[in-house]
């Protein structure tokens, strides 16, 4: 794979634009009778327009046989190796709340529990308290004060919450506290890395002032602390590309994930129709779009082929508008498979479909995975598509002379 | 990829004979109207033979993605990584005037230029001296006296000339000097990296030196060095794969780069069949012949569709006397594409072409790049191609018991 650092002395300025379609989970399996996928299934007469003019293809989101999660399937999409670069939970769990983090930050997802007299673990999610409640003990906790650090404590949903510790020379390599069953008392934070030390000693201050502050309070007079990670210094797609990146998504993760690598988040409706409206809004604003349509995914966890098919069909409505706006380069792909037989993210690679004035054409009749097993981009590693984008847009010189 | 030591450990002595023909720029894009490709519009019934009985594919020369200069194409093309080896431009300027280069060399490539009696740049190309007057300074610029180092300083074309650092201790990772605007002094050349200071101080003696030699002359009174790199350690193919090499090209650059990979340049006519005539008078003393088809990526470069179909047509016309020499391994692709409609070389991968007793046929109808997209190659990186086309000559021993 091209290092960054090596697209980076490539990336040269451009006018271009250049939209990238996420349709969350896309890649399927054949359903019984017809054994058609849910993308053969749907009715999608404008990308398969697309797939005549443009390239087809298959990408594996990490590597084959690699069941992505949410994180490193856009990742590699937005053209980071998931294997070199990690996002931990913590940092994920605070993107998902729309949290803004600093480079200085430490994040750790949060559980409140119960713990008896004896500080043994009663119940790990602290009896699911309301989110509401969370929100005020959250509040609580985020008073504590620790020397040197500042303390950013937010609930995420009943009995989850997130902390940020945000400070110098916090370092990643720390060790759970949940000791995943109850009857057992927490386990104190121990540094896993020498250079971890400082931000263990400083999870188990906060660890033990939560106690105190929480012992009045019932169910939850505890909390666990899991997935200790630092905020994960992506070179920036504006950094190595130029680009000028927005990105267009309804839930708060995928905005997460995008501002990671450099792009701004842009408020949007909820509906699939709503975000193309919104990519119309700000399309002068920016040069590169990253659209990111959830229930696809959701549909697929779900197990609802017919319901997976007709977001796909919603989307494949959109591309007409989208378009209008004449984009050098359009890619419409997903961040992994979730096929409705599987009923969760699968390994399966995903269907690509890259669009531009510049492609050899394949001729293919339709934007199905079948016809993208044989289209021009070949089966490549998702990471890889984005300096084929880059190129397709004029965005690349030549390597060497 | 196979590491070179490996293909070494796995390298076996063999009577049989490979010849690698390479249309520069072959790779095409679709002309308006029938949609073909300048490989799809040619008529090359003797590729086409080939086609059914051998292997098609294509090569990503570097990367998906990245577009290559002649430099990266061909290493790819020789069985190295574009990625690890990288070739300077002052050694790729050296390579283009046939220069012979050894290992101890730092090449540069040279503007003579104008400056006021300040020092400050008025012309950075001297009003474009002519070749004449270049090869002349050049002579004055070689009898420059450094201790320890021996000058070679070569004319190119017009203010443009090559300059070879010779000696020992002399390392890349330096400066340039020329600072792009008049207006300017010449930058001194600093070491980028610690090793490179003995080179930079010599560099900058060099500098001085020049601007006392042209005082007196008008308007080339000074120089600017860029492109400063060192001739590089490729392993030889010689040294790998145990063959005798062979490189039949019109143009120095890629006989250059032909002669760091180890081949031995033979001197040839100009014309096509000029090159063909020469392969046969050739083909008993090497096992391995690189045959370099210019003028195809010419006419991409001029946007000539036709011109660049004629040559392949014309190279296709050649190919009935290529098989009387019956090579037991026939390559025909290009170092990257120059698709007349792009004008420039591009990153679309290229169409591949293996043919030896040993494929398992792909039957396919046509050699064009609509059929290399399902060959059974697949879709490699160019520098994968070699140990495939080693193995098909049966030079490749098992890996492992």
């Amino acid at each position: 794979m091209v290092s960054l650092e090596d697209l980076k002395s490539l990336a040269i300025p451009a006018q271009t634009k250049i939209v990238l379609l996420v349709l969350d989970g896309l890649g399927g399996l054949p359903r019984p009778g017809d054994g058609w996928t849910e993308l053969e299934a749907a009715r999608t007469p404008n990308l398969d327009k697309l797939a005549a003019q443009g390239n087809l293809g298959l990408a594996d989101p990490v590597a084959p046989g690699i069941t992505p999660g949410s994180g490193p399937g856009h990742l590699g999409l937005f053209g980071y190796d998931p294997l070199q670069f990690r996002i931990g939970r913590g940092v994920l769990e605070a993107a998902g709340i729309d949290l803004e983090m600093t480079e200085r930050d430490l994040a750790a997802r949060g559980n409140f529990c119960s713990v008896d007299a004896a500080g043994l673990i009663t119940d790990r999610r602290a009896g699911r308290i309301s989110t509401e409640t969370c929100a005020r003990l959250a509040e609580l906790l985020e008073k504590i004060r620790i020397p040197g650090v500042q303390l950013i404590v937010r609930p995420v949903r009943e009995h989850r919450f997130v902390v940020l510790f945000r400070g110098d020379g916090l370092e990643e390599g720390l060790s759970e506290t949940d000791p995943q069953q109850v009857g057992k008392a927490p386990h104190p934070v121990h540094a896993e890395l020498p250079r971890a030390k400082p931000a263990a000693d400083i999870a188990n201050q906060f660890v033990a002032e939560a106690g105190r502050v929480l012992a009045s309070e019932h169910p939850a007079n505890m909390v666990l602390l899991r997935g200790f990670s630092k905020y994960p210094r992506l070179p920036k797609l504006t950094d190595i590309y130029g680009v000028r990146a927005a990105v267009i998504a309804v839930y708060p993760m995928y905005r997460g994930l995008a501002k990671l690598a450099g792009m701004q988040a842009v408020k949007t409706g909820d509906a699939v129709a709503d975000e193309f409206a919104t990519l119309e809004s700000v399309y002068g604003d920016f040069d590169f779009f990253f659209v990111h349509v959830k229930r696809t995914d959701s549909a697929g966890e779900d197990g609802n082929f017919d319901r997976k098919v007709s977001i796909i069909e919603e989307a494949d409505a959109q591309i007409p508008r989208l378009l209008a706006l004449k984009p050098d380069v359009l890619v419409v792909t997903g961040d992994h498979s979730t096929p409705a037989a599987f009923k969760a993210h699968s390994w399966h690679p995903v269907p690509v479909l890259l669009f531009s004035k510049w492609c050899r054409p394949d001729g293919a009749s339709r934007f199905t995975e079948r016809e993208c097993r044989t289209g021009g981009i070949g089966h490549v590693r998702a990471a890889e598509l984005m300096p084929l984008v880059m190129a397709h847009a004029e965005r690349l010189t030549k390597f060497g002379a």
